[in-house]
């Protein structure tokens, strides 16, 4: 692998070409609603927010008492099965009692899989640094992983990971339209400059205090779909506008001085630092399929990653 | 789990707090040597920096093919075996040419290992978003993993990430010495306040511009190591000075305004904004072995994160 290859595919926009983009998205207005951002959310009817910028509750629709942050561990685990369930119960409970996990002959017939489904369960959870199994000592749990706040190696439903950090969610969409990609943009994307894209700027709130914005870019046709739905995820809106599904997330993580707009958007004062994450949503063919440019308050909810150390 | 007890938990020291340490660390003088971080590296002998901080480049012990941002997806991997490594030059073949991966008998025959080994390993490299398997569709390497410059979701020795990542790295020393833990950073390593510690602060450039300082503090007592090598990495001090070894770090990502003597540090303006990296070491039984506080110098290095998105 070339470094000049690297070094190609990973620069963030700068921050230049984000101020412009951003304040071109602001100024031109568009289409305001209610959102969600990755998962679907239950919509306050009544309260769909105006152009002025109003704000509206979000409920979850699912009611499931396995977090989210737990069923992340598995891919393809948004809809849990039971053995999955139970086996992050069981987890739970070792994780809290400080002791190790039942043997894997335990676990198959306490959650009636194979064994090997249950080592293939185990191995997930390592992965993800929720467990370690030593040979012949046991599987250990770590106790500290329910109490990372926001996992930011983690994807899912951002209001999702404030409640389950202990916050109330809400948000609003700031702005939503079609618009065409600029030079960057379109080469972070692999599509040519002027491509149409569906943009959309979202903004959350924790216990009423702003802490991220959003401004998602999504590469169509505004025949496919000339009225999406601004209040769709970006993965429904990925769904809708390119018939495809988002595999991974590759994120950039940088911590950069605020611009105006957004010190007035999240509420800070000047100067004043923030969180920029910049994700490309990928097929599980490789192609792009859409541009998030995150801008995290901070200070409010703690950002958390465990990794573990190779021996 | 209460709201409460993770609030208590995830709190990172506050700048006010990190600052009057640092300064205190700084300022105490000490002892300086060249150093690696977390893995061992083979010192240039002739030139270990002074008190004056003078700079030493490092040269990595191992010589292998397969790149530790792989190795690393293999907890307890760093020892990588033969079919390991043959698997992962299948996968980065793969990912190069755009295609699937060879089924998992395909693969077995090849490794010379079983079926379910071959599935576990795939597992694993699943759960860190290199390649995704589709039931009765193939195995489909994620192309861009190995472009994500230094990836944040993984721990490994720093010099080691930032020569990945395309960059010449080298390290220096700042202050090595015995203190006592305050009150803040013993709370986060679950001991008294005033628990001796041994403390490094350490600086690393990449192509000769500062990216980052790190301070260390392992708790322990002196009589223990009375003079412990400061230029080991902080795993072999904890594994000196603890009798433990590290199986996962919990990190917290922040952004903030950079204090004076890290502007200084790092060479930057006023006002400017790092990325925070606090991280405690954790056992397999669950114990604080240390707490390290990096802060990062940003735009030089890209930080990346793969994500996999849940379906």
């Amino acid at each position: 692998m070339a470094a000049a290859g690297r070094t190609r595919s990973v620069r963030p926009p700068s921050t230049a070409q984000r101020r412009t983009a951003l304040i071109g998205i602001l100024s031109s207005g568009g289409r305001v609603g209610c959102s969600g951002r990755h998962a679907s959310v239950a919509h306050t009817g009544g309260d769909a927010a105006g152009p002025s910028g109003g704000r509206a509750t979000v409920r979850p629709v699912y009611n499931d008492p396995v977090p989210r942050s737990l069923r992340a561990c598995f891919e393809g685990g948004c809809s849990v099965n039971t053995s999955r369930a139970r086996l992050l119960e069981l987890w739970r409970a070792a994780a809290e009692a400080g002791t190790p996990l039942p043997s894997e002959a335990t676990l198959a017939a306490e959650l009636g899989v194979s064994r090997p489904t249950v080592r293939e369960e185990l191995i997930r959870l390592e992965s993800h640094g929720m467990l370690t199994r030593l040979p012949s000592a046991g599987t250990f749990p770590n106790r500290f992983a329910l109490d990372m706040g926001l996992r930011l190696d983690q994807s899912y439903e951002f209001s999702d990971m404030l409640r389950e950090a202990g916050y109330e969610p809400s948000m609003e969409v700031l702005s939503a339209g079609w618009g065409e990609l600029d030079a960057v943009r379109a080469a972070r994307l692999d599509v040519r400059p002027g491509t149409a894209a569906f943009v959309t700027v979202k903004r959350w709130s924790a216990n009423g205090q702003p802490v991220m914005v959003a401004v998602d870019h999504i590469p169509a046709s505004p025949s496919r779909s000339p009225e999406p739905d601004a209040s769709a995820t970006v993965f429904e809106l990925v769904r809708e506008l390119r018939g495809s599904t988002v595999e991974w997330e590759l994120s950039f993580v940088e911590a950069r001085l605020a611009e105006d707009e957004e010190r007035e958007l999240l509420g800070l004062p000047d100067p004043s630092s923030v969180l920029q994450v910049t994700m490309t949503g990928i097929s599980v063919l490789g192609v792009k399929l859409y541009l998030a440019e995150e801008t995290h308050r901070q200070g409010v909810v703690p950002y958390g990653l465990i990794r573990t150390v190779p021996r």
